[in-house]
């Protein structure tokens, strides 16, 4: 997202995103970088059994406190055959529905700065795991609780094909939820208890 | 969830959790391994900007193709302010709904398996981003794309108080999200493009 433009190549909106505005914000955000300090969040509550629900809303951005247009809400749980009721897909799927989202909105923004018109965009990710890990079962010490490994597939259909493949680079090395996936991040957990 | 139990103090249902059911699976996957390996999986299609849209349905485990209950879509998106249209969390929000729900669920198994009764299990959870990294703007080489730091904070009541905090921790130490999160996993990204 960082391109060298020009107006001429750029209408105010391709593949529905507003580059106008986006070269706007990266100027601000040059200007002063306090702008791009964010924190999401979530909230949790569990309901029963693996059933859960999350909401979505406030985060704080551009220097203040803000929210999304609406409070959005999304149930997780575990499919019968992992003893749960099915009200939701897993945690863990939420994790690739993130890797796939992230990486589309990366290669929109990219293809967009870059003066490609895309047509289509679509994915498939799929992650591995061996429930051995978290049912406290492998007792050879070799398999982790999360996925072993995670696969993508993008396929784009765009007006400038040579560079469809280098917009989905460009995207996984400017990705947010790719980073976060494979780096990791620290993660700190802090309990609060209280007898009923 | 690997904790030795005798019937006698758990009923066949605790916290929602179908302990019997739970513990009969234990057994199973014991007998025969090949029956934890799964396959979880999203689609994903672009829609217009960073709007997307994943369907989670199908998934492989205990030695065959299976499917949730019904085929469930999220959306995601960038708020206005990251120059989206707000028709969804962000990507980085379902990975800490991700954490959320997947403790959430551990805690309410757990607590199931050793006896301890829960009223009420709720958390918050939050990650710091800063954009300068995912902009490309940083010149430093020290932002990152993803998150910089998750906390979570959880609040529980349960009729054992002495035992939930150590619930909390033992969920951690089975997660498979947390997992994922903290130590990262392997990403592998194919791409097949056409001209439009």
């Amino acid at each position: 997202m960082s391109d060298t433009m020009n107006s001429a190549a750029n209408p105010a909106v391709r593949n529905g995103v507003d580059t106008a505005t986006l070269f706007a914000t990266l100027d601000a955000v040059k200007g002063n970088p306090e702008i791009a300090k964010f924190q999401f969040r979530a909230t949790n509550t569990w309901i029963s059994g693996t059933h859960n629900r999350s909401t979505i809303h406030g985060f704080y951005g551009a220097m203040q406190e803000m929210e999304h247009r609406e409070a959005r809400s999304f149930d997780a749980d575990h499919p019968a055959v992992l003893v749960g009721s099915d009200n939701g897909p897993t945690p863990v799927e939420f994790l690739l529905h993130a890797l796939a989202a992230c990486l589309t909105a990366g290669i929109a923004n990219i293809a967009a700065a870059r003066g490609v018109n895309l047509t289509s965009v679509s994915s498939t990710v799929e992650g591995d795991i061996d429930l051995m890990g978290i049912l406290g079962l492998d007792r050879t010490g070799t398999v982790r609780n999360g996925f072993q490994e995670i696969r993508a597939t993008f396929t784009l259909a765009g007006d400038d094909d040579g560079q469809l493949e280098q917009v989905v680079r460009q995207s996984m090395a400017r990705s947010a939820v790719f980073d976060v996936l494979t780096n990791g991040v620290p993660v700190s957990i802090d309990v609060a208890t209280a007898a009923a």
